[in-house]
């Protein structure tokens, strides 16, 4: 059941797809303070706190304080609250009682969730306007389903997208991105997509092609195409300013930049320089900017990325120039620790300044509202109008599209990946535990970048990353300008990474599978433990195994030098421990603690009672996997009761019962 | 067994004690390349690495790269590879050999343990120049014995540094620190010491105290010492240039300085501002930089810790003017990817830049060396003159003393603790991993700062640092200007400490005894299981459980949200599950596997088969210990085998037998 409660006067944001009439009086459970702007709840010592999409920390929320503050931020330590997304729903339990709660505000929110006190949850609002929904149920997984139900239905990529992927900030040009692609054909390793970062553009404008790095690109893309492999380009969220480039001209013509203090389109700077935003607001910025996806669709592109759509500001015009003049006071100074770490920090605090989102304007509705209001539906907006574009342009065609920044709503429009993680152990834990918040906000299409995408990697931690993600939907592998390259032809021994990702196409029916069940019934497809067993304790507090569809736990190895790890089993389980898709043991497994050898190279799957595995031969990408190649691997399940989903993989999807094979 | 080797003309440390005559030939099992400046060694898949002192990542170094150069670096993330220390020294072992190696030279080395191949060891030199011991033994603890027999005895603090210590960056006057002890006091919660950071000195110059903020410096400390708190100023290497200062005046006159490329002193600035740093590869530098600790030491001070010398440098005068030259030329400019992050960089990269470093200049012996050759040694050299001065100043008193930057040979006059860490989870575990590099290479008293000293820092996190660092030498609790207050009685339920810093205090005996027995026979106080069960395999792999001198094992709790955790015994144990010092059950675990509930405010200890652990009365602080009030928790060990030791805790100690309580 789903209760409805207003707070002020909020903005309508579409995050919501039913409606619900508002019920008066104090959410059950809270107490509610209008001169602090706050909700407060006491927490029992057992309560468990999920949700809030992709932030820090494991898959309990609890004891830290979280801000609902979309942020450009390349360093995902613990000590950060806000991430690039804000995604509003908890979900609170324990063996007493369970609750999810849908905070639906645009602006800054904070969760503190036992930070200040163990013993209370507040949620902390910039602004004391907001939608609130109560879902309750008496499972962890009903409250799940009726608060999807709530936020509408999940994106559903094309089946490509669920193969492997090889990105680096940049290729930058199509000879390069040829000799990824040959080198992975060389090293005999699966392919199916290559990224686009910003230098495939000419100048960092959106929807242009670099012409002298990559000439005839729609024969290009054609080329790649026939090899299996699908081009995926980034799109930004500012439009550079040029006189004579079409998308600034159109924007500035038709008002649909957003407005400086002054009423000027604001001029703030990203990757090229001086840029104007797009007012995402309105409706018909939205219509205009995402028509413009179809320069590249034209081309043959089928799939995008939304970056820098927090937005990322590396520095408003206004602000620089005032940094400028102040610098020139600390000249010929004897910078002392004040003033030393002030003049620091004036460059320091360019990039993304609170004060800048405090200076520009949106217009929704006729009316003008200060950004920061709004702040965190940017992301969202600009890949709903991507999407709704797509809808459009090709309305019996799945389009790839994932973003950074992100807000509930977006999850019906795109994926999100969870931008510029690090080639760290504890970020391939993290990437692993992320999945719970973001499926629980409806993002079943997201990943983190494999090998990390700051810092240099090893072979090590990549082949633990991939064997960690091999059912994560976004497989790919993302890697920063100056760090180790980390394609993994160009390894020591690049064919220790080949059984892995061949494993991952060995997987992709069942993946597929159970990503389209749970998207099209509202369903989780990654969950925690708890899921299953709400009841069991040590299934509660176990952080480092996760649910993937009906059949299969994981419990990968996460730390550097590890030849093993403890796995709790709330039931008696099947365990493969699986060198590659053709050589695994199979063990069966009694309930409780197991400590389980698996060597680098060694992934553990297991399978749960009463259920099966798919395997498929693998291919060289998804397109040539042969379905009439698949065996089961069982538990005491049968394969006829099976429901394997397949589809042309490209065609926009409606009905599941059409596409069960039997 | 120790053997020799010598590559090029490396410069005298004294960081080794004994004189080994130099072997020709190439070292058993390396292959040395004189013009890549390497040396070169195969590993098995089973190799371990151990040492390395206060690295990042896990005990077992194998798998990354580490850079011995001296940084002062406040972000120890997995994706560093150097921090404030070069502890050259790494112990390899497999079931087929086991060998330690010492690389002694001041200037950059590069570990590459296994990151560009995992199957090669490479060494990287910047100068090939260096004394290199191979330490060889057929078990892990002849090779870590033998070793600190060549470096010599390390330091042991008095007494009172075992205790608990309460620090921030800083208590700016006398009355916050009063407060601190008082709120102690209230909440009962033990102490011994109070620390003062660089707030405490008359704008930071050493050897000098704010009188306005600590009028009567002598009396305030005798009134804290007399409620048993010990005051512990910082030090810090840079000497600010001011006229009439008196250390600056005297170390211009005599010429302790070094020098600039023009051959004037060196102008660089850190806290004050512009400094001079004294060159202490000069004997007569340190004689005198030494002696001025007895300002603070006559005025009751007995402890410090000495800061800011890997050196840090915040900018140099002829650095920084180049910087403001550039920053001009940025104006008016669009800045774009290029030119904004180039913009950004000359202000961020002002600090502990490499070119900085090389541009001035030590004199050793008559000759001239540019710094960057010698780098390493700066931190070990000041405390070395420290070390040296206490001995003069007060031959029969120990006095505390540690410090940031470290070389190994540093250990014989003092500690470390490890930086600016972070109120992160992965530090807490980082802090327990790096005691393994840090006793191997010497360094018995250490620690890292409790609770983090970055960021805020949560109630749980707290209480589980504690637990975890009951056993660690240095128990301090420090924390950075701008982040939530962490004494431990201003979180919202102060009364949870207690029990655990109460549980310090009973196990004081225990921590007392055996460390003093670990530095009077150059043994580990704490190490891997590997040192006990070399020969099992799980044993070698376990890296979240520590032994403890001869009875201990820990294995803590260092996950947020976790009420439990795996334990991995190579034998059969007692374990305690401590609640307090009085309040906790014992129970015998068989060898094995186990997965045991630890919920907050629970410690597990366990003890060895065969082992005693004495347990006192917990008092105020440990000057009030009672050891009539000890009991033995025994499992099959005797009491009367088992060597207490207790002394003044000040005196210097010479004869371990002496004291050994019968």
């Amino acid at each position: 059941m789903i209760r409805h409660y207003v707070i002020g006067n909020p903005i309508e944001t579409d995050s919501v797809v039913m409606s619900i009439p508002a019920e008066e009086g104090e959410i059950p459970g809270f107490t509610s303070d209008i001169a602090a702007k706050t909700l407060r709840c006491r927490m029992d010592c057992e309560d468990v706190v999920y949700g809030l999409g992709e932030t820090v920390r494991g898959m309990n929320k609890r004891n830290w304080l979280y801000i609902s503050n979309n942020t450009d931020d390349y360093m995902h330590t613990e000590g950060k609250h806000s991430l690039y997304a804000s995604q509003n729903f908890i979900l609170v339990f324990s063996p007493q009682r369970a609750f999810g709660l849908y905070v639906d505000t645009p602006g800054k929110v904070i969760f503190d969730l036992g930070y200040t006190d163990p013993d209370v949850l507040v949620i902390d609002f910039d602004d004391f306007d907001a939608n609130l929904y109560l879902v309750q149920d008496s499972t962890l997984s009903g409250i799940a389903h009726e608060f999807r139900r709530l936020v509408g239905r999940s994106y559903i990529p094309p089946k490509w997208a669920f193969g492997y992927g090889q990105s680096r900030w940049s290729y930058r040009t199509a000879e390069e991105v040829k000799t990824v692609a040959d080198r992975y054909l060389e090293e005999g390793i699966p392919l199916d997509s290559i990224y686009l970062d910003i230098d495939y553009m000419d100048h960092y404008k959106d929807f242009t092609v670099n012409e002298q790095a990559f000439p005839e690109f729609a024969d290009f893309c054609t080329k790649m195409k026939k090899r299996g492999i699908h081009l995926v380009p980034i799109i930004d969220a500012g439009v550079k300013i040029e006189d004579g480039y079409d998308v600034c001209e159109e924007g500035k013509k038709a008002d649909y930049f957003v407005k400086d203090e002054e009423g000027n389109d604001l001029v703030a700077a990203v990757w090229p320089g001086k840029v104007h935003f797009p007012d995402f607001m309105k409706p018909e910025t939205r219509k205009w900017f995402g028509e413009h996806y179809r320069v590249l669709l034209d081309q043959g592109v089928d799939g995008f990325w939304n970056d820098m759509n927090e937005p990322a500001i590396f520095y408003t015009e206004k602000h620089l120039s005032q940094v400028f003049r102040r610098l020139d006071e600390f000249k010929g100074q004897n910078l002392d620790i004040d003033s030393f770490f002030e003049m620091v920090s004036l460059t320091g605090e360019l990039s993304n300044n609170p004060e800048d989102y405090r200076s520009f304007y949106h217009t929704y509705k006729g009316k003008l509202y200060r950004h920061d209001k709004l702040h965190n539906l940017y992301g969202y907006l600009m890949t709903r109008a991507a999407g709704e574009a797509f809808r459009k342009l090709c309305p019996d065609r799945r389009i790839l599209l994932f973003s950074r920044a992100s807000y509930i709503g977006m999850h019906r429009y795109g994926g999100v990946w969870t931008g510029d993680n690090r080639s760290w152990w504890n970020h391939l834990l993290l990437s692993m535990q992320q999945m719970v918040g973001l499926n629980l906000c409806g993002f079943l299409y997201s990943g983190s970048d494999m090998g990390g995408f700051g810092d240099d990697t090893t072979e090590d931690l990549m082949m633990r990353w991939l064997e960690m993600a091999l059912f994560i939907p976004l497989y790919r592998n993302h890697n920063a300008k100056g760090n180790r390259f980390q394609e993994l032809s160009e390894f020591a021994h690049p064919e220790r990474f080949r059984p892995i990702v061949e494993l991952r196409y060995a997987l992709l029916p069942y993946i597929y599978s159970e990503f389209m069940k749970a998207a099209l019934r509202d369903g989780m497809y990654m969950m925690p433990l708890a899921f299953q067993w709400q009841d069991d304790r040590r299934a509660v507090e176990t952080e480092d195994q996760l649910l993937v569809g009906e059949s299969v736990m994981i419990a990968p190895v996460y730390r550097q030098n590890a030849a093993g790890r403890y796995v709790y089993l709330p039931e008696d389980m099947k365990l493969l421990r699986m060198r590659s898709w053709k050589d695994y043991d199979e063990i069966r497994l009694s309930k409780g603690d197991h400590y389980l050898r698996a060597e680098l190279g060694e992934t553990l799957i297991f399978i749960r009672k009463g259920h099966v595995l798919p395997i498929c031969r693998p291919a060289e990408n998804t397109a040539s996997l042969d379905y009439s190649t698949i065996h089961y691997v069982c538990n005491e399940g049968k394969p006829e009761n099976y429901e394997l989903y397949n589809d042309d993989g490209i065609s926009a999807v409606t009905d599941l019962q059409d596409h069960i094979l039997k």
